[in-house]
């Protein structure tokens, strides 16, 4: 377009400080033979979700967002400068539900079968999405999962089939992982049922409650998980759901709540756990862009991803 | 319905997890002789708001916000199981603001008199409402009064006669309770007017003020308050406003504000206060879920319900 | 409640106006046996929308809407009367949508073959739902459509499946109705593609653009088809697809756009069709209430059907 | 503020062309001894209201509304230069309703025995106050009244007291106007009961309902009403509930719905009426500015008003 | 990506139909040597708005509003199948308002330059980019000037400089255009004032006011206008400020209010309008996407494009 | 108004409490010869801002915040007594965004130059305005300048002029202050660019990272400060940007994000360092009205003034 004075792509004539690099900068689409620290692929489906959810708008909506970042930590005077590859969205159909799930599978399990990063990035995408990307990362390796989330997504799967609630149980029930290889971290009250409670500890799920992470401290949990996780599995893998929040930190979660984690100690926690190099995997789900409060769970959402390759970076 | 293949009454055509017990499942409307735990009565008035209010739609939007919750608590691990006795809520001619007034006192009255229930549950409303639940509760007993609150609510009635700004006021000067039965928790700077703080003095209400709540803790105040009410009066009532909470806690009250408590305290709190066989009733006033984002405010009040419920049970 | 003085039932404590009957309360949940002039059946399924769609809260939000409006017509001088069974919403699975719109036409088909009503409203959802709708209602008779809509809703079923643009699609291909029943009203340019268009053609489905209706008027048209249909049908079944109005007046259509018919032609229309003797069945789609503004769409929803229950008794 | 360079008074630091004299710039606080050809105050009461409404925002919406317009009408080639003096609001006790509802008669009374002004804007509010400000410009005088609503306002006061359902029964009932001298407008399907179209009938009121005004129109109605009033009373006011409009105009109404009018018709017909020298006041009531779109319907008040002040000036 | 199962490119992984071009389809950036149809070009400029407004959201509002319309017109029966070349925004500096002005000359006078266009699209932005678009379209031609606009923007420009509120006072001053050449259509009361009416006069501007439009209809007025003006200019450049039309169908114009166009007026009138060969040029103007309901006003804007594009297919 | 009963002034005929303070009661437009402890002027420019920024209303959305606070403290059991002289607002043109930011220089310097009051409060206003108010501030004096900020504001001025991201480094650039009298607390990881870090490294301008904040305590990095400015400086300036908050605090401001201050701690520092005596001027920038929610980040922004004043008397 230099013909021409001043004009620029369309939706691309803003301000540029020529100092800066924009975090969204880091995304890379991928072709073939590029390596990289870091991969990332979107997983836009929500409809298995129990409730109305337009989480399958957080691709895009994280994506975004990561333009309200830098690249440049001045806490540990660094830059963030690996590229992240960006292996695209699985495709949705509008009707096929389980195809999705799926499709999401044999798509990821693609995609890391390039080897082209050593971590990655997978943006949900409800939190049923997890199930199909943990099956496509796991392969034949044992794979450890430290969970986030406010409930234990472990509901049985007669009551509306594979939905949002059931990812790790479902884990389970096909032998991807085992009960002591998953870990669930901010467990709330008057949030789940009993029954699932009981199922976590029959299958030697280890669980840690709101109030167990206000007693020992993120961290305290963390170190032990990981090291506990990292004797028995070859991998672990982080699933972030963003309701793990408290409902004044994460307005933008299908299932808001209080009672939640603070974002400062999620982020400590993301920061501590991608030290790590056992930990190669992270989701984030459960983010509804359409009603959330100005992007503030997808701008949440985008530093987390920062914090991780920050932490990986500082290994 | 059950002749016909799928059909589900009007609005329930729901996902239903056979394990899961919503927390609104243990709402029980009253039939006569019924006897239980908990009983429950909404009231919605909001016009002697000195304010635009709508917290006459809270009693719906809290029950509605029960749904949002399930009955078990992980952390301690145990099921609410006892029901909660529905009283219904009390008609509101919309022009006799007094009338109204007075219908709460008579219809508590007789709602109370039952003895149906052993705690109880008011949900308002704005504050005003709590002058007629308290006058109704007391009966002929001396009550104690815990008062969650960013304001004192010990206006004159001169100025725009018995308005949310004066249910404690008229209380004292009504002599259904004494000032040193009252004990105001989450007072606010530059919320109040002198006067009326002198007023409390004077009163010999007790008041802790935020800075308070910061130092001392809120465990700390309550086990010293209810013990110095439980000596002195035959039964501990506590009036929840939610306004007490910042507002990034709280952001459907009508008199939002910074420098308020946060909501881990007052669930923390309630759970205390609520171990204490004296406490037996609690109202929760000033939420206007027309001005709240996505009901995060009635989500709490539920919270708030189900923490006392917690504390009644593990008592 | 009768023993307490001014308690009502939960959300109930509202004004009442002994002379004025609200439509809703013609709403009479059905038991075995009941026969009256209209029934209704809610469907809300709005997952196999192409875009993200919330209209499976429709069929309550429209049921709420009626409470905004009284019985009485003073433009005929005349108050509806006749009740309007409801047989409640079918069952959605939150993960099988074919499932569903299997279970929409056994569940239909279970209510219509009741013969309680003469005339019948289904409740959607989004316009997939039709398609088992119709379905249902055909049973053995040859049933007439009219439809009024933006869209064709004849788009190929392979890209997507069975969505909420193929429902006349599939009734063509599936024999339930031919191309010389189905009467399309409303046909938007720049909102449908050339193939689609002469799909309809090849069918010898009758095409009546939104430039047909400002020219010929609506009672016109639905005049002329009403009088052709009911030659070579048994029966003619309304499909309203509210996005066939302009934006401006149903902004909660998941598709609005400019360039739409006003919504005193629709409710002309719908009054003048109703009429009809052979027109027994109306469904409205395609509203989703989570994006409206106050509910309008909902509102007018329930408007239509009023005015369908003014034209059957005016009959 | 002279002295300071660039410094306006707080809020006035604003966009200000030499040439352009805003609407609202014609008001001009009333002092002792000040005449001239309009008077205006504000009545910001709407607890009476049935429904939740903020209609006590609008006096001043609608005078900040009057910013956005000029005082220059080029359809008739002049400019209002004529100022409207503002007699300010009618002060309201948050919990007295029936006693601010005399002090509205009593305030106006002693606004309009001024005689400042020869026609007079009051600004609601709800319906309510129209009865007071009626009964207050009445004084011994007979008053005709052409009423521009979608409901009778004829509602019995026994169920639930003087609300904005009933100012016209209770001008009829106190004998303040007869039956034959109110005239209504506008009056919709579905939205009265049958009982007060009867009532309305027995007492003589006139009833045009929307589908006279689509088939009379505007302006035959009015000619024909004014005349007819002209006759038999001393002066008209007109009340303009501007829930007459389609909820597509009008969308801050607490009582929207569709079927309405459409706001050119009413605009049209406020011009053509306010050429009659009988037609001294005009209540614009029934706006709730915290629930429109950026403040539309208070917008089209104020374009009522202009065009009232055009049609006077224009006489 | 197809080395990946199911992987679409970041944010693509849209349902598609197959036979449907979507009319953001036709877009197609520039390289040279380039011919088409129409051109387009978008000036993200509203900082020069006497009010708030983010305008220059609009060009990116309406490009993505092209996705929610097909190319098809049924009721041409006719596929749109031009390309739209797209040379995309005109950078804009933060803080240098004037410089930006200068700087859409220039890029507007290569874009055009180009000749790369028979018909010019330009989207705004505030009206103040009219004086750039419409000085850098005239190059030495002599330019016709159609504006629809419920102002006359002829502002002096001593108060304020050159805002939206003058760009054809900036164009007559300039010379750029002279008064005879200019025709303003849909100017509203109280919403201009006196002084830039008789300066409109005075410079021999032909003034159009929304009274005239009800009367002889858009066609009448058009078709009269572009001969005259064909008789006298070389080429006719039409300007379409959006807030011609009433608020209840262009909601997002920083300037709403009651009284104006309706939308299917002004499609018919740019249909009508384009078929016109002299009609070389439309820019869209005064859309705050970020005020709008549901982009609605964005949406009526690509409509107006395609009924642009109809009509110069269709010639 | 006396001469009538009822009448209040228009906007005012609000509840009054007879013993109450409003906050907004202290405001007093200057008149000469004034003085008091406090003065007050408004700066409504946003339109340099690098994003859409609508502080230009702050203002006066801090002014009207006021009203929803009183005067008194009851943690220290003081009233605020003392008046806040209100110079009103800078005039500011549409167009010419580096005359107003001359003008803001212009119009401080006069106000200033009163010398009639301490201590002054200038409310933005994007940050840019600080460059102006800080050089108006220092006139010969040396300043030093601690600045609340989750960005340095040390871009270069060749990428966009003189935006609300450099007013520091112009400060600098033009020596108004010297690196080593500027303190900058609150600084955020993934907000700034390395290039700025080291700039302000190497003018010797202390940092303290949010990471910092939460290690060292606000009371302790301020003590510090402002002991190490108070040697080397004549007086000292807060400039308090709100988006060092995190956004669940201030989610008003343009360019919020997570890992910010919480309110208490900003509320805590503003407290602390106004006790001392060379602290006589802070600014509030970055809040942008027209988004916020609920106008919590304008209550937060009273606050704080009032915290700064409760410093003051309380010295
Ligand atoms: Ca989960
Ligand atoms: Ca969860
Ligand atoms: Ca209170
Ligand atoms: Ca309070
Ligand atoms: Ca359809
Ligand atoms: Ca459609
Ligand atoms: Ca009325
Ligand atoms: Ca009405
Ligand atoms: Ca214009
Ligand atoms: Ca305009
Ligand atoms: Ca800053
Ligand atoms: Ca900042």
């Amino acid at each position: 377009m230099s013909e021409f004075r001043h004009m620029m792509p369309a939706g691309k004539a803003l301000f540029k400080d020529r100092h800066t690099t924009k975090a969204n900068d880091l995304l890379q689409s991928y072709t073939s033979g590029m390596e990289n620290e870091f991969g990332m692929a979107g997983v836009p489906l929500s409809k298995p979700s129990i409730s109305h959810s337009g989480a399958s708008f957080a691709p895009s909506a994280i994506r975004e967002a990561l333009k309200s970042f830098t690249t440049y930590s001045g806490e540990e005077g660094m830059d963030l400068t690996e590229r992240i590859i960006d292996f695209g969205d699985i495709y949705m159909s509008p009707t096929d539900i389980i195809g999705n799930q799926e499709r999401i599978v044999e798509g990821l399990t693609d995609v890391f079968a390039t080897k082209a990063a050593k971590n990655w990035l997978v943006l949900g995408g409800d939190h049923s999405i997890s199930y199909s990307s943990i099956k496509a990362f796991a392969g034949g390796k044992k794979v450890g999962v430290i969970q986030f989330d406010a409930h234990h997504d472990l509901r049985n799967t007669e009551d509306g089939g594979p939905t949002n609630g059931t990812p790790f149980r479902r884990l389970l029930e096909d032998n991807i992982i085992k009960g002591e290889h998953l870990s669930q971290i901010g467990i709330r009250d008057f949030t789940n049922a009993a029954a699932y409670d009981r199922y976590a500890s029959e299958q030697g799920v280890t669980v840690y409650t709101m109030a167990d992470v206000d007693r020992l401290t993120i961290t305290k949990i963390l170190d032990e998980e990981i090291q506990r996780l990292a004797e028995i599995t070859d991998v672990i893998y982080l699933s972030v759901d963003m309701d793990v929040l408290d409902q004044a930190f994460a307005p933008g979660c299908p299932a808001i709540g209080p009672g939640g984690m603070d974002s400062k100690t999620l982020l400590k926690g993301i920061l501590f756990a991608s030290h790590y190099e056992k930990i190669q995997a992270m989701d984030i789900v459960e983010i509804d862009p359409s009603i959330d409060f100005r992007n503030m769970t997808s701008r949440l959402a985008a530093y987390v991803i920062l914090q991780f390759m920050k932490g990986k970076k500082n290994r």
